[in-house]
């Protein structure tokens, strides 16, 4: 891991996150790969936990998301086990007897079936995964699982992060408010394609699978698959939604687009957008935080290409690196998208400060706009003048920290 | 213009290039955007010259490449004019005007058509061209004209680039020898997709239009468009091919499939190929030359597609910028190019150290590894264990000479 200071977005606490009736958490420190901090996180999921997940879309992704692809049929959670320090990524057949004899270990220290218990792992690739250090602990950390402790899992599952992520809210179902907290990891190898980086969220709503898996997807759809660090899209990426039914009564939910799921979707893509923020605000090296605002594409797709193609140019990320309003860049990027703009349309906004209209350059206040480029947040808007598609995406800059943290990971 | 130092690749001299009979250039400092050395380039071209080109596909693509593209239906060339240190790029109406003013001028200054002179302008984005200072130079570079001077047009169009590149070949048409040049500039917005940076080829064979069209095209295909530097496709890729028909007589051809070009075919290849190389070598803050293999593809297609998802991947660049062969960001990378690979059969070498095999780590002798990682041209080869589809690709390593380039460029 690198020692990189930490993040000048790290938070100053972690956030206050309500506990979750029916999940409770342990942690331990077994150095899979790390030394004197914990890296495992067992997750207990009382019965009648639905769940839902999203994972990558890399064609080479690891063990355990074969495994977690596979049980999420299932519909039903007991258990969670995560380490960090080592991805189980191209491990071959020794990658999948790991996550078997895990989901085992963890059934056992649960007393459940092993394809109720969720494995995911986080780190290195392409080095065999220590199991044991991992399932020895379990019967022991069983016996210590508490609920509420969210920042000790958060911390447990940390790789490069410079600190530990989670969000919550409270959401009205008909009446009933339920609890939403969630904790996630990311800081490198950023770049999540029809799912994300690791994240797990509970709630003590009683949600069917076939429910939760549509409103998992679509709060992903404009969350985590809106940000990027490096366009390096990762063989782990893993988001999981537990459900345990546990909270309050409220009315049963039969489908997804049931309208008193109004107040929960909304809340619960609140929360998946403030841990998604929470990662790019801990991209390595990441000096400032971007928001990029496409409109007027061919449709949100066509808006998410363009903006994922501004955030992931090196020389986009590079200037702003150097508060250099560099708009020229960010034509190129919109050009190279491979989507339909209106050159001679085009208008790009920094902050208020428009900078560029109608295919061509705009007078501004070039001292206002260098003082807002200092800053360490910078909003740029674009209208690429074709339709009304618009999708927002978010990144960081590229600096010479990126590059420390990254020509020494591995050693 | 940055001060960085110069590539640790700079060739020692500028490669001895043969004349083209029928080509003559001429060179000027006129001021558009750098001071004290010459920034334009014109080369005029004798009667029965013909044209072939390939363009950028990016949608914001600049003023100059609209009107190449326009003219080289015609199928014929009497002139060039290129001009560094202004792209003429969202400039709007004026970026038009700005282009027709200088075909205009340097088809007066060369006794042509407007139509025959081809326009191209590398440089800052958005800032309208001076073009005045252009064309009121074109009269006396017209007087000043003189074959074989491919130094001195290389230099004149560089931005960026930390030397000057040129390449060239003696081809053999059915027995007559016929002489190929060439000059390039590029060293950073390299992403080249179905075209490529500004490269100008001459060649005193006689051949049409119609012929000389799919030879580009067939070579560029794995010389141009298989190097990417950031990922960053420009909005000026320029590459024209000159035929001017006026070396040793050769018996006609009038089908590109004619077995008499194979010579010529390859010698343009090895042309286009080598200074593809000189661009990547000269890539922004570049310490290594990477050639990537990709063997085992679905396709050639795909094969290309997986190389420059590793070309691309900043965190494959940065390890390589570290000497450390992590091949575990290689597999992330062909795991998010979307095309087939089988995880499971998997090959990866460093130069002839096979590090990954069958899925999983191989033995391999690692302080040899690293002795050779410490040099600074690595080759990587890789087969994805699904087809027969190959390609190469070159890049560079991303290093902080990269992001000290790129956070200044503009001021």
């Amino acid at each position: 891991m690198s020692n990189a200071r930490v993040s000048p977005f790290a938070p100053s606490a972690f956030p206050a996150l309500a506990p979750i009736a029916g999940v409770r958490v342990a942690t331990a420190a077994v150095g899979v790969h790390y030394r004197g901090r914990p890296d495992v996180m067992m997750a207990a999921l009382d019965p009648g936990t639905s769940v839902a997940g999203v994972f990558t879309t890399s064609r080479t992704s690891a063990a355990p998301v074969a495994w977690c692809r596979r049980i999420l049929g299932g519909g039903g959670a007991r258990g969670l086990v995560v380490n960090a320090g080592n991805a189980n990524v191209f491990t071959g057949r020794d990658g999948a007897v790991a996550v078997a004899a895990t989901a085992e270990a963890g059934a056992h220290a649960l007393g459940c079936a092993p394809h109720e218990v969720f494995v995911a792992s986080t780190g290195v690739i392409g080095v065999k995964l220590p199991y044991e250090r991992v399932t020895g602990a379990l019967p022991d950390m069983a016996r210590d699982l508490a609920p509420g402790r969210w920042r000790e899992a958060a911390e447990a599952i940390r790789t490069t992060d410079t600190y530990a992520k989670g969000a919550g809210a409270v959401a009205d179902i008909a009446g009933a408010p339920v609890v939403i907290s969630g904790i996630c990891k990311g800081s490198g190898m950023i770049a999540p394609d029809m799912a994300t980086m690791h994240a797990y969220l509970f709630t003590d709503a009683q949600l069917p699978a076939a429910v939760l898996q549509p409103l998992l997807a679509t709060a992903n759809a404009t969350s985590f698959n809106c940000i990027t660090v490096d366009s390096d899209t990762s063989t782990s990426d893993t988001v999981l939604l537990f459900s345990t039914g546990h909270g309050p009564e409220h009315v049963p939910i039969a489908a997804h687009t049931d309208r008193r799921l109004a107040d929960f979707k909304a809340k619960l893509g609140a929360v998946m957008t403030d841990l998604a923020h929470q990662i790019v605000r801990d991209g390595e090296g990441a000096s400032k935080f971007i928001a990029i605002h496409v409109g007027g594409a061919a449709s949100r797709r066509a808006a998410r290409k363009i903006g994922l193609s501004i955030a992931n140019s090196p020389l986009v990320k590079t200037a702003i690196g150097g508060s250099d309003p560099n708009w020229g860049r960010i034509i190129a990027a919109i050009g190279k998208a491979g989507e339909n703009a209106d050159r001679d349309r085009i208008r790009i906004c920094f902050g208020d400060t428009i900078v560029a209209t109608d295919g061509g350059p705009a007078d501004h206040d070039e001292p206002a706009l260098i003082a807002y480029m200092r800053g360490t947040e910078v909003a740029i808007a674009i209208d690429v003048g074709v339709g009304r598609g618009r999708a927002t995406v978010w990144t960081c800059d590229l600096t010479k920290g990126y590059i420390d943290i990254n020509t020494g990971y591995r050693s």
